[in-house]
């Protein structure tokens, strides 16, 4: 088998829903998928950072990930998150996700000890592709530095190129730091690596610079605004477009962005329980909560058909 | 049931070791922890930091646990690591060594998400004792923030103390800090929460203010000196005993630690496979380990028996 087509555009790393017991909760997570491909995402980086996926079991992904296939979620629109502190984690999250069929897989080094080699990551990565043994893995690296605090250097990227030139697809890059994207793209985007810039804040210039798109947590939220940038980074109105969403996502990152997203997305659907967080991440406040819808209303952002589609189906 | 009796002295975080395809050695694994008990140590925190614990998958640590037991390392002796990014692995973990009748579980925060709030990290400790609900639990806090990034603050021990008296039994102190041991020690020694040091440099101080002993690196390899300042903490000579364990640490640290500990024992138990690291982590160069090992000899230091017991059961 070959390797699938590769994404490009706006990708959401799709928030997971908690019931009250903290269980993950299949049926708003199947809803919420649909919404976001139905309103500008083109990929869903499931089990990403912002999906609290690090608060997941790898069993509790696996289940996750079998659940919105079986519900038609198409799986050559997946980029499942599947990097562990543990290779054979990473390695049997991989192999699950390739097997689905999924488009590619967005891979956090191992996060837990700090200060490790390049020689160290190179071993690592060299060992998950090998192990997979696929040619249909396409895999993306997740440079997140100020979270994962172990970061993905251009060297790491050229080395595992050089060796795995089928299998390394590109990179997210949330550094946050539009100087990393740039190297990135001006080192490996002209060989096929697909850059994604880690916030739409960054999508206009990653485009320009060769980039793919970007995979982007308020894509939970604004998938159209955003995506609308991504269709017409050639056009004249383009800066405009990304001052737009630039501006809705400088809203959100005044609140802790993971339980912001979800109590949008619950005033949105007008449904409470979306709100809920695993440990160690906890709500927002009332108070937060209402300061954020106030700021977005403002601003006369909205999520069309959210609140209909989450009627269907709860009632 | 009751709780067990709570442990105290030289515990060690058993170093793990792989085969050369990764996999945990059990055979080399068992023998190891048995030379520890024989040689100086109270008990054995199997599953920590150093013992690239998190590495493993939650079923790879399930198997080792059991095959210590199965191979009659006796559970009251065993303090395993089970605090996991995940609440549903923290949860599954730290049942399953209680089910087996270990002593106590040492919880790493969940490690993933940085800056979260000790709300949200109490309500992940307090879901993992609820949710395992089982009287013999006996947790220790693992603080570790040179690591983790996530500390345990006094005021998380204070509010977890306060609800969960019975199963809150103590913390390893890893920040390398002595006054935040020390505020530790005079905060909460006294109310029967056991702290240990996180390295033997400060196993006298921790003895004087009030505390347990030591969970250490290096316990896995010098047990039998560290041993000796425990039970000779009150006696004349102890800060002779003192300036001498922590003349060794202080060779072992100009090293990485984890990889220093297995070039030792491989070298002392004339068994070059023990030196094998599972990525992200990796071996020392043989320069590394030429000139640690001549450190070490110039110090008469040894490992008694080690080599003996390695011949026995690898022959």
């Amino acid at each position: 088998m070959t390797a699938p087509r590769r994404l490009s555009g706006v990708l959401s790393p799709v928030v997971t829903p908690f019931k009250s017991d903290l269980s993950p909760d299949r049926a708003r997570y199947v809803r919420h998928c649909k919404w976001l491909l139905a309103n500008g995402c083109s990929g869903l980086a499931v089990f990403g950072t912002n999906s609290e996926a690090n608060s997941l079991s790898a069993e509790e992904r696996m289940v996750l990930l079998e659940a919105l296939i079986q519900e038609g979620v198409p799986a050559d629109k997946l980029m499942p998150g599947t990097g562990c502190c543990s290779l054979t984690d990473s390695v049997r999250l991989t192999a699950h996700a390739v097997a689905l069929g999924c488009s590619g897989v967005l891979m956090l080094p191992p996060f837990y000890y700090k200060g490790v080699s390049d020689e160290g990551l190179y071993r690592n990565f060299a060992e998950v592709i090998e192990r997979v043994g696929d040619a249909r893995l396409q895999l993306y690296l997740y440079h997140i530095p100020p979270v994962s605090q172990v970061p993905i250097t251009l060297a790491l990227i050229e080395r595992l190129l050089k060796q795995f030139p089928a299998s390394v697809a590109g990179v997210k890059d949330s550094s946050g730091d539009w100087s990393n994207t740039k190297a990135m793209l001006d080192a490996f985007a002209k060989s096929g690596f697909d850059v994604f810039a880690g916030s739409e804040v960054f999508l206009l210039d990653n485009m320009r610079g060769g980039g793919k798109g970007c995979i982007t947590a308020t894509g939970n939220i604004n998938p159209g605004a955003i995506d609308k940038v991504f269709r017409n980074w050639r056009g004249p109105d383009a800066d405009v477009l990304q001052k737009d969403i630039t501006a809705t996502r400088n809203v959100m990152q005044k609140y802790p962005m993971m339980a912001a997203l979800k109590a949008v997305i619950a005033h949105y659907a007008r449904d409470a329980e979306w709100a809920t967080m695993r440990p160690p991440l906890v709500e927002l406040t009332p108070a937060q909560s209402k300061a954020l819808m106030a700021e977005l209303e403002a601003r006369g952002f909205d999520m069309p058909g959210l609140a209909a589609a989450s009627a269907t189906v709860t009632a």
